[in-house]
């Protein structure tokens, strides 16, 4: 059965491919490669499996359509999201050090370190050049002020980037350092998504202001679920213990818990890498401290808030139930 | 005495430091600090010399005003081009592996090759976000016209960027690559500052027209000339032969057309790197072979044909004046 969601999936993988296609000419045909490589399309490992989620533009579709706004209208713009995320990853991708993404050789591996920077930026003119078709369909003052949100998005995802690579290299992390950079590096972008849908689709201010909480807290639910399953999920702590953020030393917001605890978890945190053989004891004394529950407990807050603000924007007709689905699904709830 | 081009150069300046002041907050200070360190303010070496000529801004400027407009009106897209300029160099200081610029460290260099990919992304969302300024003097249309040629300009960038970094391999490239090449790289952007100085400045389709062209053949000529100094000029000839384009093994096109003779010096180029004490014999043998002859015209050529475009635009006042004056110091010319 083909559902709602499989129609707006496959139409928002027809429209990105239709904004790189722009660089589709022969003499470009390498660059071309990276972009269609790395969104899944083409090369080794290519499917379904490898291109993502796309949440983005799917949440952007969906409160369009909530708003009763035209979906099909709006797919440049919910290209444009989904390529700035891409292009983010990209680059991230090379800030660190990654060779696999999904399981497949990234961009800057494959095609070296300058060729990787190059087609981050090119996917970056892309994701830009995607709004200004909504031409077609909206006003000028409309696309300046769905402009306006992405960029200021985009701006919040560079600090979001640049707190994230400073705090590698530091210790004295607090929660409340958490919080901006989550904002920063998922939660904007996610929020700007649900704001251009509401603005496109014809909300007004009031549900506007809704949806663009609702992305928010979802958002940060959505990193903060990340941050459990990276440490208690199954893949972190069953047979790939490798996979562990804490054998990656990331500051999630279990470990940063765990700091603020200056416990036994802290103690060894700050002696030194954690080996995939510690992944298991370390983990059940974060779980001990407390570190467990209280991630599990933000997560669901943090989603509580971000329905709260879905059911004030009070979307309508079958787009306003996916979106209660969508959440719910992504949240890992029964809905 | 003050210039007109003092005046305008150091409007230039402080809009540019108000763009960049998005990010002058406590907990973003690094970041503000690397951008006003790249742009020449702060830090090691900053002032004037180290702050480039900030031609790009000059042109839109000028050719705003020499189209009747007010060039204090479009100082957010003055900065907003220099802002891609100077976005392009950080990138391509990485690209490069260039641990200097102006005598100074690069900023990846001094702050981490993933910072400095940061950085650089920073900077092209504030030059996305100051064209978005032009709201306090432009309709949502207009600013919809020079964000629509801003962003071609910066996909051809990013094309131009491709084939840069894929030419460094290749041994078998033709002039007619190096013209694509300098077209993205160099061209593109140049003729972007001035069609969107003079749509700012309200110049009509026909002159539009003439200033876009005007800036790609200024922009064109201008590479070849840089391409002409890197093996002819002073710091490349004189002591500094580690400067010349031929020790950095460039594609430029003295060597694209010394390749194309397949004399002596394509024969000596194929085989391996240049060393400094060769430099004055290799361009002796390229001036023989007509190089440097061919490169003198082919600059003196496109130098014309851009003033043959900006006299058929017909720049009115003191600012049209500048424009021939800039043109001509630019390309080395009494004028």
């Amino acid at each position: 059965m083909t559902t709602l969601q499989d129609v707006l999936l496959s139409a928002i993988e027809i429209e990105l491919q239709h904004q790189i296609s722009r660089l589709a000419t022969p003499r470009l045909q390498p660059l071309h490669d990276m972009l269609t490589y790395h969104m899944g399309w083409t090369g080794d490992g290519s499917g379904r499996s490898t291109q993502g989620k796309r949440i983005r533009p799917l949440l952007l579709l969906l409160i369009c359509a909530a708003c009763g706004g035209d979906w099909n209208a709006v797919l440049p713009a919910a290209a444009s999201v989904e390529l700035v995320h891409n292009f983010s990853l990209i680059h991230d991708d090379i800030q660190d050090n990654s060779a696999k993404r999904r399981g497949r050789d990234t961009v800057w591996f494959k095609w070296g370190m300058p060729q990787g920077i190059n087609a981050g930026d090119a996917l970056f003119v892309i994701a830009n050049s995607a709004l200004l078709d909504l031409v077609h369909s909206f006003d000028a003052e409309l696309i300046f002020s769905a402009t306006t949100i992405l960029q200021a998005a985009c701006l919040n995802l560079t600090e979001g980037q640049f707190l994230d690579i400073s705090y590698e290299k530091r210790v004295d992390l607090t929660m409340e350092d958490y919080w901006t950079m989550a904002t920063g590096k998922t939660a904007a972008l996610l929020s700007a998504c649900c704001a251009i849908g509401s603005l496109l689709g014809g909300g007004d201010e009031t549900i506007r202001d809704a949806y663009r909480n609702y992305g928010h807290f979802l958002g940060l639910a959505f990193q903060v679920q990340d941050d459990y399953l990276g440490i208690w999920g199954d893949s972190a702590l069953t047979g790939k213990s490798i996979a562990s953020d804490l054998v990656t030393g990331k500051n999630s917001l279990p470990v940063l818990f765990g700091l603020e605890k200056k416990g036994a978890f802290a103690k060894r945190w700050l002696n030194g890498s954690i080996s995939a053989d510690e992944v298991r004891g370390l983990s059940d004394q974060l779980e001990t401290e407390g570190a467990r529950l209280f991630t599990q407990n933000t997560a669901d807050q943090l989603t509580d808030m971000a329905l709260q603000y879905l059911r004030s924007a009070e979307p309508v007709g079958d787009f306003g139930q996916e979106l209660f689905e969508l959440t719910n699904r992504l949240m890992g709830r029964q809905g």
